[in-house]
């Protein structure tokens, strides 16, 4: 494993000026709890959501998508076959794309869906350490999930799915890691209300992709999106009484970061 | 194009008061992005919101409404066909009903489900100046999406297309026009915020087809809608620190609007 | 009819101290309405909430959770589906669960969804009186939906519905009221403000699934859900200045209601 590295500041300020600049139209089929404030979190921080997920459509739209996201979250049947067909579209087209593998390895279905998806080589993984360590072992890269792990662990078979999808992985938690499979950035920062609202790692997964279709290589647009998130949800919880008001603040803060 | 008016604001306060006394039951198909801000924004005005979409429940349900949304924005095959059951069934039961054709043009399902809907006669369409000039293409009218075009050319399209079908069509930008193929209103105002929170377009939809179900003419419906926002918008933009805070102060300041 | 009890705020504190002991993982089928502020309810009350949908999945969810919520809001064909398959696998691994007839009554296809799922014994019916007096009605225990009828006659008749079902029926109105068709708790307070925002109710019974996970009698369950929405609704009504600053106060509040 590398040294961690710890990235500069000046370099997500100006990740996300070019964010702001492109206004990339982000193309995401993501799950039925969090629509709306990936949405947000998107129109905040510069991005332009798009929420496109009938079979029908999602070939057509990925195409034109500056970035993709796919989050299984709450994935039924008639869903997968979109999502396959947009992420092989997406390869196809070159729209970089972000897999978000939501409680994969705790359920036999989506944990299928995730491996079909992998074949058509998303940009980035992103998940937490359980997803992370069920998709490297679902992946034949060994164990399966062990939600007790330790996040080093997690980090080590992070390494080895990215070394064997060659993709980027971004694993989440109190200090967020991305790694190519060779290089480890840490990412620490954040805030515990992150974990009291619903849908902010999905919304990191949706900013991750913002961020590729801004041009941004794999590993910077991964970087950025944790950062801007640790950044916002800091200033946010200092204005907070609890994970409503947070949610609100952290949506506001998204918007002001860089500029005030 | 008739000269364009704009509306007393004496008539919005009163619009707004036979909608409170009349509590419409507003049914909603809309797309699964806005549905909770949707409700919300319903509520807070004096509307019933009620989201029945099952193609088994939305002919009975539409029956019974007072008014009608139908809004294309993550349709998918089985709800194309309930949407074309509820519009069909809103037409014979004489539930005035309104289309939001979002991003048609762009996508070439959504825009086939949307000319299939135009036959069912809504009392009102409202979209941005993308998709009516894409609906007036795409019903015959002339040209395609052009999004670089400005809103003068919007309106002329507008008006073709509200004379063509013999509905009101409602234009949202940075001024709202409502017209009815020969007199146009136009409702300036509102606040930037609004094109930063999701849903905002599609919950003024909502409120169009809660002011039909008050009984509001379709002119007086859109216009009414299109006033209330923007009142309720720089109300709410006067108290906010960003576009978090700017959607719950919009959701109060439209509960308040007419109260203080 | 039992004399009417209240609940001692000491159990209440109890129970919400048990909840967050346990960290119950809740398994949520709900309606695409309410399924973000629904997470956030559970998440601030202390609970893990997961919305697990899909046929392919909800049998092996059932499994895994401590508690399972069913509510019928938005339900469809599929959904239905999933649903009948969650309710049969909770009750074969003894998972306890809540149902939400959500409009049943008012529409036909739900209220045999609803009905069919009663097979499969809930340890909680939660809903509003017209959606009781329905079910009772449905599952012939007399009158159809009556929405003008008052909570008195919809109190003698989930009575009913508890002592033939065997179930425990969470009555929301005004006043709250738990029975197990013999007993009768009554839960006051909560304020206005909770009528005017979407999926309280909703997260209401999702709650009660969560204290059921938590290992409290269906009693206990539904009485302690009532009294928590009631008392952190009164705290967030004091700082709210309307319906969209209640809905973000009132997740704060849950989150500190038993710490400040």
């Amino acid at each position: 494993m590398a040294p961690s590295q710890t990235w500069p500041e000046s370099q997500i300020v100006s990740d996300l000026a070019a964010l702001r600049a492109s206004v990339p139209l982000t193309h995401c089929i993501t799950n039925i709890v969090v629509t709306g404030f990936t949405a947000n979190v998107l129109l905040a921080a510069g991005a332009s959501p798009a929420m496109v997920v009938a079979f029908e459509e999602v070939a057509e739209f990925a195409r034109i998508a500056s970035g993709l996201l796919i989050n299984v979250g709450t994935v039924t049947e008639p869903e997968a076959k979109a999502m396959v067909r947009a992420a092989s579209t997406a390869q196809e087209a070159k729209t970089p794309w972000v897999l978000d593998p939501v409680a994969v390895g705790a359920l036999t279905f989506r944990t299928q869906v995730a491996m079909q998806l992998l074949d058509y080589k998303p940009s980035v993984i992103k998940g937490n350490a359980s997803e992370i360590m069920a998709l490297a072992g679902a992946a034949g890269g060994g164990k399966g999930v062990d939600s007790t792990a330790d996040s080093g662990a997690a980090l080590s078979l992070a390494q080895s799915l990215a070394k064997r999808t060659g993709t980027v992985v971004q694993v989440t938690g109190l200090v967020d890691y991305v790694t190519d499979g060779a290089d480890v950035v840490s990412i620490p920062g954040g805030h515990f209300y992150l974990t009291k609202v619903t849908g902010t790692g999905c919304a990191l997964g949706a900013l991750t992709a913002a961020f590729l279709g801004a041009g941004l290589t794999p590993v910077r647009a991964a970087v950025a999106s944790s950062a801007v998130f640790a950044a916002a949800a800091e200033r946010a919880a200092a204005v907070s009484t609890g994970p409503g008001s947070f949610a609100t603040a952290f949506i506001d803060q998204l918007f002001l970061l860089g500029i005030q």
